[in-house]
């Protein structure tokens, strides 16, 4: 048997390996999940599934920060995370190596180094979010995990001109999903458009940051004035009621997709 | 306890209800299905799910007749299918009752009485097929049922000037998977077209029919063209050669959908 190694020199100070701040774009089909963020529970959440990965990849627990905290069922394809590690990894060894890792309905679109102040949620400068509606008669099997199919005829018009009133820096309460009393409601769209290509009906808003439900109340709301039911002040007068009661109904999750998160 | 009818005049012809030919056209997401025809297992199929749903509207067995035998694992925007039946319903009911009762991934896009001559598969003058290529470093989560991820760099020229040789009437046998022996394997090409938008690679044929693999036999041999291990002559030469073994490897199902039948 090998005598037990005897400890003469150990260095005083602890040898840290030098950390650095990596950020990644990351598409997702929100299907099976219980949203980006972690939960209590066990279930399946894309930044579980990151996490898994990433730890795999640098045999250390890493924690990732997301731009956008997508609920359940929302679809992602320019998500952004950043994380702290020790890793020496190349960025293209981070993307191939996570890419086959993760499932097959998560995929890595880039990696980059970025400096330390760098935060995927802090640093957002502003978040583009569209929701996608399907209006015909009738369903379609291809399309059916990433629309919303609304059979009933919509009146696109109106629907457009009422989207313009989001315009601007609002107190954004009438389509907040239950906001923590007191909590700040004030967010500023920088442009909100509704615009169609065939059968398909597009909602795109850009905004510094979006409320809990935001896009899927805007939504709701939005097919009342497709249907007729509201006109395009009527919209106007929701907004400015800052009353959840005063909305129409969440749009489901399915529809809904983060499309990019600029930083500058 | 009351007596039993007595049977004086039950008319001697056998009263026959006047039975139609109905078509309607069918998309569906194939990625959970063994192809479109019935198995002889108990294997969820496309017909199945029609002919199960339509003998719940129709209260009576139906068989339905359908235009493609897709692969398992392919899809379909303009599948047509045909039937006979009794039914009086109308074909606005036949529609909404079906899509009522098929399962999401399955859906009728519109159902039409049709002569007593038509068959779906007999009376088809021409199928369109497109074959769909991501052509992009990375994986798409969003798209990956529909498209085959193909990450190294391909020669679109190439490819795009190869699949012009596959028009007019040829003998296709070097991309027929498995023909029985004897059997005829000539088909007419109307036309085939390689074409791009973006990271997406379409191969879009027309002929009068297809043989079995053929769409995926010809996409995997025109992938040897993009990776420059064939030339577009050398395409023409596999054509020619009328051996299957001559040609490249059967591209995966879930980049081919079926997208129109047409009938005159």
């Amino acid at each position: 048997m090998a005598p037990a190694e005897v400890d003469i020199g150990k260095p005083t100070e602890e040898v840290r390996p030098a950390r650095r701040n990596v950020m990644a774009v990351i598409a997702y089909d929100g299907t099976r999940y219980h949203g980006f963020q972690l939960q209590a529970t066990n279930l399946p959440t894309v930044q579980g599934e990151l996490e898994r990965a990433l730890a795999q990849i640098t045999a250390a627990e890493t924690r990732v920060a997301g731009a956008g905290r997508t609920d359940a069922g929302v679809h992602a394809l320019g998500q952004v995370v950043s994380f702290c590690t020790a890793s020496r990894l190349s960025t293209e060894a981070f993307r191939k190596g996570l890419n086959a890792l993760l499932p097959e309905d998560i995929a890595v679109q880039g990696v980059a180094d970025v400096s330390s102040m760098f935060h995927a949620r802090f640093s957002a400068r502003s978040r583009e979010y569209r929701y996608t509606v399907l209006n015909q008669p009738v369903r379609s099997p291809l399309d059916r995990r990433f629309v919303f199919h609304v059979p009933r005829t919509l009146n696109l018009e109106a629907m457009a001109k009422a989207v313009r009133h989001l315009e601007g820096e609002h107190d954004f309460a009438s389509f907040a999903g239950t906001p923590l009393p007191g909590s700040n409601t004030v967010r500023h769209v920088h442009s909100a458009n509704c615009h169609h290509t065939g059968a398909k009906v597009y909602l795109d808003v850009i905004a510094n940051a979006f409320l809990p439900h935001m896009m899927r109340n805007i939504m709701g709301t939005l097919l009342l004035v497709g249907f007729g039911r509201l006109n395009a002040d009527d919209f106007r007068t929701v907004l400015l009621a800052r009353d959840r009661r005063a909305a129409g109904p969440t749009a489901p999750a399915h529809g809904l997709c983060l499309m990019k998160v600029n930083y500058c």
